[in-house]
């Protein structure tokens, strides 16, 4: 790469790449790719709102004091933050510049940062338009967002979430519409095979409590939700590590083999949890939500209880889902669950929650390895017309005309004088299959001559037919 | 608003505000106004597709360096700079910190942006991705722009930008499409009456030569640029001021009381440009434009030349657009033009190109001045079912699910046992048009009965005519 070193007029200096880059992290998406992303997000969306979800969008740019501190240490530390406008150095913090305090000292230099997720938006956008919603409110919001981790194989700095969630009741027919929405999701993306594992924590509350570790919940929590990734006995170690006995571990160990149906681990962990008023609350709710499910039947997804389930955010307090694709090996590709004072941290107390997200990026390298994309896309250009000079041009865009009044995509290739071939490579290259030739034969006939860009033939038609062809 | 202090583990202090707001310059949009604003994205979005474009996307977060020196000095200092994450001050210029040179330090702070516009980052894409990209390039974005502007009235510091370009080639057929996409567009949105000003810089630039002021196009351009703002005699000042003599100001003189038809107007400026070889070529392609628009006929869209249009931007070397609502006093709504040499910054020379910008938050404006939203949208639930306890609600989830799968909304307000009143509120408040009532006395002779809320009518269905009848 050449770099080059100039100076503005301003004087400071800029080193201006004559081969161009983007930040590490973050992508560009072409059209092939767009396609095949905005199919994603359009079933999710239609799906969405099938189920009496409406949108929402919140801003890039959050203030920074609105995120901070939502998202534990590590997360505050993964913010970007935005430098203030102007002379920022005015405002500055000298004494923590001094001391090399880079992270009190970021404060005194920025005051707004983009948002990390979506969850902490909306519970801020719930409490500042409380007034104006009508409850128990449902929203879904597909934005991006940016978080600083370190770039790396499926990771990005930069990624769209697609959240759907519903406020202001406990009731668990919500957590029964979240299954349904899993399912129609990827069901209609045309998944076949996917399972979505469920637990609620009061289960693991109750553990906890049985075990006499209650304080420490957090903690068996957190290394409960690595089972997946470092297997029993690495979890039992991190447990001890964590000052959890082992005669308490004894009393947790029976979640890690549980087997059988649904209904049997509900029996088994009914066992363990007798007597324990949170734990038998819980079960309560499983017990519930997985009979309306059961008796309003499922497409495709498998519904798993999965006691092990913890999942990481700190903020859920019922129902916790992740969905995974069988056979496919890399990772949950949804996730979500019920919190019960999300809006707390904003002052407004008692509204209860429960949401859900679809990771689209996961989504997509899924759909990718099972070629699951629809072949044909109605996005693209369905016919290209050569271009053999100024008076077939211009009768060819009054054909045109009258083919995207039909509501087909069409387009003629603009340069005059274009060679044969190049117009040809240009359809080729576009993925275009018609291709429309009209010289000055077709302008005397009043017709079109078309080439099927797959078979190769070439047919004649009026316009009419032309039309009726391509809606085919 | 209550301000409270804390601090957080890491001792650092936090202003946490109970009562959460938004950075000044930026906005929420709730269900309503989503609803609305995309409406007019997808008509964008369908009418770009129509004429062939496709959709990229590119990262918010651009290199510093991509970005720095494209929009002149005022435009860098609107730029949102990020802060580097991690301990940015280890790299941290000391030496202009001492200075109080903040514009320098923030260089060695920062070395990523956010977006300030959707063209630099389109000139990088087509650079980095020239060899998978089929030329002439056709593409549109939509995506969010970030300007530290002051913020006031209809002006924000994140606002959506639909632009639409094709570049390699310098065929005026792409004028022709991009003047049909703008009454495409504005005719679908029901806008009944506006006018697309179209203008060729090489028209201003032969006046310049013709008055002898060729090392003053970018003063004349500017001062021009302000006619609608300020008026005759002040721009007349203006260009007084920027050293324009009063004798080249009177070789200009004519253009700023041009009137009649276009080809009027055309015939006075070919005099004023006689045998001046830029100007003339401007009148060559205003000329061929304006007879294929004028055989192809518009909708909705008056096509007015306009001499004294000049646009600021510097890149624009050819055709120039704006478009304006006639009627309503709100600027612009959509403007444009060809550059010959956008990519060049990045090192790809000789690719011309000529693109349109749409300005969703001022249609949005103006569709509401109109009263141009369609009524009844899709995308809003349909029918609410009203929840009389646990077997109804079961019950009505059944029907509720023909009822989605035939792509109609439907949802059960989700709390067992809420007042009938306050379920009514909620389908009042989220303008649901159709209430369904399913009690014992329905469950057993398996109808529905069903509300009409504008009417107050209550009727029975089976389901088949329930899902006919919301489908009329």
């Amino acid at each position: 790469m050449k770099i080059t070193t100039f100076t503005t007029r301003n004087n400071y200096i800029i080193k201006a790449m004559s081969k161009p880059s983007i930040p590490k992290g973050t992508r560009d998406f072409s059209p092939i790719e767009m396609v095949k992303r905005n199919y994603i997000f359009s079933t999710i969306r239609n799906t969405f709102e099938r189920f009496g979800f409406l949108p929402i969008e919140t801003p890039a740019m959050e203030n920074l004091s609105t995120l901070t501190g939502k998202y534990g240490d590590e997360g505050d530390q993964l913010i970007f933050k935005i430098l203030n406008n102007g002379d920022f150095l005015k405002k500055a913090d000298k004494a923590s510049y001094l001391e090399n305090n880079y992270k009190k000292y970021a404060f005194s230099i920025s005051k707004k940062a983009l948002r990390y997720d979506l969850t902490v938006p909306f519970a801020r956008f719930v409490v500042m338009n409380q007034h104006q919603l009508a409850f128990p409110f449902r929203r879904y919001q597909i934005q991006p967002v940016w978080r600083g981790d370190r770039p790396g194989k499926g990771r990005y700095q930069e990624f769209y979430q697609c959240d759907v969630d519903i406020i202001g009741t406990e009731s668990l027919l919500c957590e029964v519409e979240l299954i349904q929405i899993f399912d129609e999701v990827l069901s209609n993306l045309g998944l076949p095979d996917f399972s979505i594992k469920f637990n609620n924590r009061k289960i693991l509350a109750g553990i906890a409590q049985v075990a006499g570790i209650e304080d420490k919940l957090v903690d068996m929590t957190v290394a409960i939700d690595k089972l997946d990734k470092i297997g029993i006995d690495k979890v039992k170690d991190e447990l001890l590590q964590r000052g959890i006995s082992e005669e308490a571990i004894n009393v947790i160990n029976p979640i890690f083999s549980l087997s059988g149906s649904n209904e049997e681990k509900l029996q088994l962990i009914e066992n363990i949890l007798k007597g324990n008023e949170v734990g038998e609350q819980g079960i309560t709710e499983l017990k519930s939500v997985l009979e309306i499910v059961n008796n309003l039947g499922l497409r495709n997804a498998k519904l798993e209880l999965d006691i092990t389930l913890a999942r990481g955010l700190n903020y859920y307090t019922g129902a916790i889902f992740e969905v995974v694709v069988n056979g496919i090996n890399i990772g949950s590709v949804c996730g979500g669950g019920r919190y019960d004072d999300l809006t707390g941290i904003f002052g407004m107390k008692g509204m209860s929650g429960v949401g859900i997200s679809f990771g689209a990026a996961r989504i997509y390298d899924v759909m990718e390895e099972l070629d699951l994309f629809p072949k044909e896309s109605t996005a693209t250009t369905k016919i290209l017309f050569i271009n053999f000079g100024d008076d077939e041009a211009l009768h060819c865009m009054k054909i045109i005309q009258d083919i995207r009044s039909s509501d087909i995509n069409a387009e003629i290739y603009p340069t005059i004088g274009a060679k044969m071939k190049k117009q040809m490579k240009y359809a080729h290259d576009k993925n275009i299959p018609f291709v429309a030739m009209v010289g000055s034969n077709e302008m005397e006939k009043n017709i079109i001559t078309v080439k099927n860009m797959e078979t190769g033939n070439q047919e004649e038609y009026s316009i009419e037919e032309l039309v009726a062809m391509l809606r085919g």
